[in-house]
C-alpha cells in the first residue's frame, strides 16, 4: 500500500478558481452581479476575468506579484478576486478609508506591483503615492471609473484619461484581454493567492496571506455549512472577501437600514452577511410611520466579526431574518466556527434562543479542531462555560502567515500545532465554544477575571440603549473596574442616567462585573469595518485616572 | 513571499474522520441510525466508533492494516467506516453476493489482518477461508449478529460463541474497548483509508484504494453539490461506501418497491440514493389497486451508476421524487460530475427536461477538471453533442491507484495527468458531459460508431419494455449489428414481437442503430450492485452467430 503515491490525476492544487468555470457552463445566462444600472451574467463575469487576467499577464504582471486594490464594493473589485489570481499574482485590498501614510506604508510593505483605484479613492492613492520615499519607484496606477463612466467608456474604449498619474483604466484593461486567455494555474496549493491586512482594533496591521487550498476549503465549507441552495441572491452588505478584515467599510448600503430593506424587496434576496452593528442597525430602525418593517420572505443572514449580544439577535430575527451565527478571522479566511443549530432548541422561549445563538458554536468543516487552552498551564480549560481560555486552532483554513513577519507568525502559530487566536473564550459543557472578549479586553478587577461581553450583553438587553462597550478603567483599590461607554436609541423615550443604568447592571450581574462607570457618547467611535475602537475608549478611561476619584464625573458631561 | 511555508496549524490532514465528532457534538441526541428495532444517537455512534477502535488496537490492528468485512447494510457496517481508520487501518468491504473463490482470491490480494463477518454469510466466508493455501495463514473472524442478537448480546457480553472459527463476536468488541480512546490520525492526508474492490462488468475487480484526502474532498463535495441541509432524514438504499462498488447488493430493500414506500412514509425520508435500476422499479410499481403510488412529500433523490434513460427519470419524478444525477466511479470516491439544474429548463415540457437530466452534467468541486478526448489524437473532443471519446477527469478524489497493480494505475492514470475513466462520451456545446457508453460496449456496425446507450433509450421509452440491454452481434457484412435484450413489464397489456420493437425502433432512430436482433427475457442477468452483465448478453450475442445466420432465431425462444 506504501507504493500508492499522489500523482498528477489526483493531486492537481484545490483552487477556488474553477468555480467560476462552473459557473459561467451552468449559470452562463443567469445574473452574476446587479449593480445600480449594470447586470452582468456568468458568462461575462468569466469572460471578462479572463480579459482582465490577459491584460495583467502581458504588462508583466507574473507569478507572486502582488497586486492591490483600493475600492469599495464595485464589479471590478469582484473580478479582480479571480482575475489577479487568474494571472498567478496575489490579491491585495486595500480600506479605503485608510490614511495615506498607512496606505503607502502598506503598499511600500507588500511591493505591489500594480494598485487598481476606485474614482473616489483617487485623492488617498495619489497622496499615498507621494509619500513613498525617494528612492523607490511607486507601482502603476490603474483607475476604477464608477458604473456609469464604465458603461460608457467600454463601448468608446474611452482613450481619454484625464488623469495622467494612471497609466490605465479598468475597462479598457479588460477591453484589451484575451477571453480565450489560459489561466495560469497555481504551482502548488499552497501557492498564496490573497494578503489582507489586518488591523483588528489595534495600530499595527498585519499581512496575513492566505493559499489557494486555504480558501477553497473555507468557500466549500461555508457552502455545506450554511445549506447555501443553488442560485441564491445574495446581497453585498459585506467587504467582498472577508467576514471580519479591514478590508473597508460596511459600504453606504450597510449604513443605511432603508436602503437595505428597499434591496431586500426589489431583487428577493434571499441571504446576507452583516456584522453584529448591522444587525443592531436593521432591528431599530422605523419606517416613516414609526413601525419597525418586517420581511415579506425570510432572508438567511450570516452574522460574525463579534459577538452579538443576545438581545440584538432577538430583534433581528423577530422580523424575519434567518440568523447564523459564526466565528473566524482574517487569518481563517472566513467564518470557520459556526452554532449549528438543534431542533429541540426550537421549543424553547426565544430569549433562551437568542442566548444559545449567540455562542459561536462548532467546528465546521474547515477546522480540524477547535479549543480553549488555559493560558497557564497549556491544556484545555475545563467545559464548564464559564472557565476562560484563550481560544486556539487548527486545520486547512489556517492562513500561511503574516507576511515579513516571522516573529508574529511564530508567536501565534507555535510548534504545537495550534493557532493562537487571541480571542477569550469559554468551552460549554455541550461543546460549544463562546467568546467572551479579545484577551487584550479582559478586565482584572479585584483579581477577578470579567467578560467586558457578558456586560455589553446586559447593557445591550436594556431597551433605551443603541450600543455600549465597556473597557478596563484604573482603580486604586480594585486594580481595574469596568467602565461603561453607552450611546442611546435616537427618539427613545427614556434616558437613564448613569445612576439607573449602573442599578441596571446590578439586577443582572454579579456585584463585581457591574460598572462603576457609566459615560454616555452620541455614538461610538468605530473602526472602518464597523468595529468598536476599545483601544480610543480605553485611552478615554485611563485618562480618567482611577475609578474612586472624583475627577470620573466631570467627564460624563464633557462626551 | 516565498517564505511562506505549510506549518503545523494550517497542514492537519484533511480526513472525514472529524466530521463525526461534530456530529456528536451537535447532534448527540438525534437519531444516527435506525435499523429494525435499534435506533443509535449520533452520540451513541460516535462512542461506539471509539470503542471498536480501541477494541482494535488492543488486539494489535495497526497503521496500514487491511480490515475486511463482508456484510449488508447493518449499523455494524456503519461504524466500521469510522472505527476502523480511527485505528489507522484500511477499510475493505467485500461483496456479500461473490462466490467463495473470488472472496478468498481478494482477502489473499490484501493480505487481509482481520475479518468482520455477518451472520448469514458465515457460510461463503468459511468456505473462503477454507480455500485459502496451506502455507497461509488465513485472517482470524470476528462476527456480526444480526440485530436482535446484537440487543441482547449488548446486554450479556455474550460469552457463548457457538462457532469457533469465530475467535470473538462485533458487540463484544466494541464491548471491551474504551469510548475515550484517542484515535490514531493519519500521518498524511494521503494515507489510505478505504480499499474498495471493484469488478464493473468485467471478472478482473481491482482493488480501488483511496486517501483521506479524497474520500474528504468527496463527502464535503457531496453536501454543498446537493445541497443537504442540517439534519436530513437519509434511507440506505444504496449500499453504504460506494456509489457505484460493487461492494454488495442492492439489500433487500432496495429490490422490494412497497418496502421502500413504506419506509419513506414511517420515517419521513428526505433524501436517498438509488441506480437507475432502482428507479425503473420505483416508477413500475403499481399498489395493491394497481395504481402508481405517489408520494406525499417530495424526496430527494440522486441516482448515478449507469446512464438512467429519459423515460425513467420522468416516470420517477412523476411520483413526486425530485431526482439529481451524476456521475462517478468507484475510482472516484463517489459521484464527481453533477447535472446542475438550470432554472429556465423548467419552464420546457416534461419529456425535454428528462432528456436534459439524463445528461452526466458538470465538474463538481471534488474535480478540476472534466473533458472527452478524441482516443486517437488525445486532444479534445468536439463539443458537439455528437462526437464521441473517452472521458478523463482529474482532481482530488481520483483514487491513489489499484493495489498492487501498477501497470493498471498506469494505463488509467497516465503522466498526462489524466485519470481515463474507460468510459465514453460526448461533450455537448453548453459543456454538459453525456456519457454513450463502456468503451467496450461500443457497437462498430459498417464502421460507425454506435452508443448501445441511445439504442436503449429508445427501447426503455416503449411503454411495454422494463428492461433492455443492446451489445454486439457479429456480421458478416457489417462487422457488427446492434442487438437487444429485453424484458417485459409484468402484466402488461401488449406483449409486443420482435418484429414489432424493431419497427417501434425504426421510427426513432437512425437505421444503422435499429436493432437487427432483439431478444425477449423474462430478466436481464445483473451483477450484484444491479448492472446488467453485458458480457453475458454479449456471450449469447456471439454465440448466436451472424445476424444473417437463421441459427439466431431459434434462440429467441429458448430464453
Amino acid at each position: 500500500m506504501e507504493q500508492l503515491k499522489p500523482s498528477p490525476a489526483n493531486s492537481t492544487p484545490l483552487t477556488p478558481l474553477v468555480f467560476l468555470e462552473r459557473a459561467a457552463t451552468v449559470y452562463g445566462d443567469s445574473p452574476s452581479i446587479i449593480y445600480n444600472n449594470i447586470t452582468y451574467t456568468w458568462s461575462d463575469t468569466h469572460h471578462r476575468c479572463l480579459q482582465l487576467a490577459s491584460s495583467l499577464s502581458s504588462i508583466g504582471i507574473s507569478r507572486g506579484h502582488v497586486v492591490s486594490v483600493v475600492s469599495p464594493n464595485v464589479p471590478a473589485l469582484y473580478e479582480l478576486h479571480f482575475a489577479v489570481p487568474f494571472a498567478a499574482a496575489v490579491l491585495n485590498t486595500i480600506n479605503t478609508r485608510l490614511d495615506a501614510r498607512t496606505v503607502s506604508l502598506l503598499l511600500q510593505h507588500c511591493q505591489s506591483k500594480l494598485v487598481f483605484v476606485d474614482f473616489h479613492s483617487r485623492a488617498l492613492v495619489r497622496e499615498a503615492v507621494s509619500l513613498f520615499p525617494p528612492d523607490l519607484k511607486p507601482p502603476p496606477l490603474v483607475l476604477i471609473s464608477d458604473d456609469d463612466d464604465a458603461a460608457v467608456s467600454s463601448q468608446s474604449h474611452h482613450p481619454n484619461i484625464s488623469d495622467d498619474q494612471f497609466f490605465s483604466t479598468y475597462e479598457s484593461l479588460v477591453a484589451k484581454g484575451d477571453p480565450e486567455f489560459e489561466w495560469i494555474r497555481p504551482r502548488t496549493e499552497w501557492d498564496p493567492i490573497v494578503l489582507n491586512y489586518t488591523s483588528g482594533t489595534t495600530m499595527s496591521p498585519k499581512g496575513v496571506v492566505h493559499c489557494h487550498r486555504g480558501i477553497f476549503i473555507v468557500a466549500v465549507n461555508t457552502l455545506s455549512d450554511w445549506s447555501v441552495p443553488t442560485q441564491p441572491v445574495y446581497l453585498w452588505t459585506l467587504p467582498m472577501f472577508h467576514s471580519n478584515g479591514w478590508c473597508f467599510p460596511w459600504a453606504m448600503a450597510a449604513f443605511d437600514a432603508s436602503i437595505i430593506f428597499d434591496l431586500i424587496r426589489r431583487h428577493g434576496v434571499t441571504h446576507m452577511c452583516g456584522a453584529p452593528v448591522v444587525l443592531n442597525m436593521l432591528s431599530n430602525y422605523r419606517d416613516p410611520d414609526k413601525k419597525p418593517l418586517k420581511l415579506a420572505k425570510p432572508v438567511h443572514l450570516v452574522t460574525a466579526g463579534a459577538p452579538p449580544p443576545a438581545a440584538v439577535l432577538l430583534r433581528t430575527e423577530s422580523l424575519g431574518f434567518k440568523v447564523s451565527h459564526g466565528y473566524g478571522l482574517t487569518e481563517t479566511g472566513g467564518i470557520v466556527v459556526s452554532c449549528a443549530w438543534k431542533r429541540n432548541w426550537n421549543l424553547l422561549p426565544a430569549a433562551e434562543k437568542a442566548k444559545l445563538k449567540a455562542r459561536q458554536g462548532v467546528k465546521t468543516t474547515a477546522l480540524t479542531e477547535v479549543d480553549v487552552l488555559d493560558p497557564k498551564s497549556g491544556v484545555s480549560a475545563k467545559r464548564d462555560g464559564s472557565t476562560l481560555g484563550e481560544i486556539v486552532l487548527r486545520g486547512g483554513c489556517i492562513m500561511l502567515g503574516y507576511l515579513k513577519d516571522p516573529i508574529g507568525t511564530r508567536k501565534c502559530m507555535t510548534d504545537d500545532g495550534w493557532f493562537y487566536t487571541g480571542d477569550v473564550g469559554v468551552m460549554h459543557s455541550d461543546g460549544y465554544l463562546e467568546i467572551k472578549d479579545r484577551s487584550k479586553d479582559v478586565i482584572i478587577s479585584g483579581g477577578e477575571n470579567l467578560s467586558s461581553v457578558e456586560v455589553e450583553s446586559v447593557l445591550y438587553s436594556n431597551p433605551a440603549v443603541n450600543e455600549a462597550a465597556v473597557v478596563a478603567r484604573p482603580d486604586e483599590f480594585w486594580g481595574e473596574t469596568p467602565c461603561a461607554f453607552v450611546s442611546l436609541k435616537e427618539g427613545s423615550k427614556s434616558k437613564p442616567t448613569e445612576k439607573e443604568m449602573i442599578e441596571y447592571c446590578r439586577g443582572r450581574l454579579p456585584h463585581y462585573m457591574v460598572p462603576k462607570t457609566v459615560v454616555f457618547m452620541d455614538e461610538l467611535p468605530k473602526t472602518s469595518t464597523g468595529k468598536i475602537q476599545k483601544f480610543v475608549l480605553r485611552e478615554i478611561a485611563e485618562n480618567m485616572g482611577s475609578s474612586s476619584s472624583p475627577l470620573s464625573r466631570s467627564l460624563t458631561s464633557r462626551m
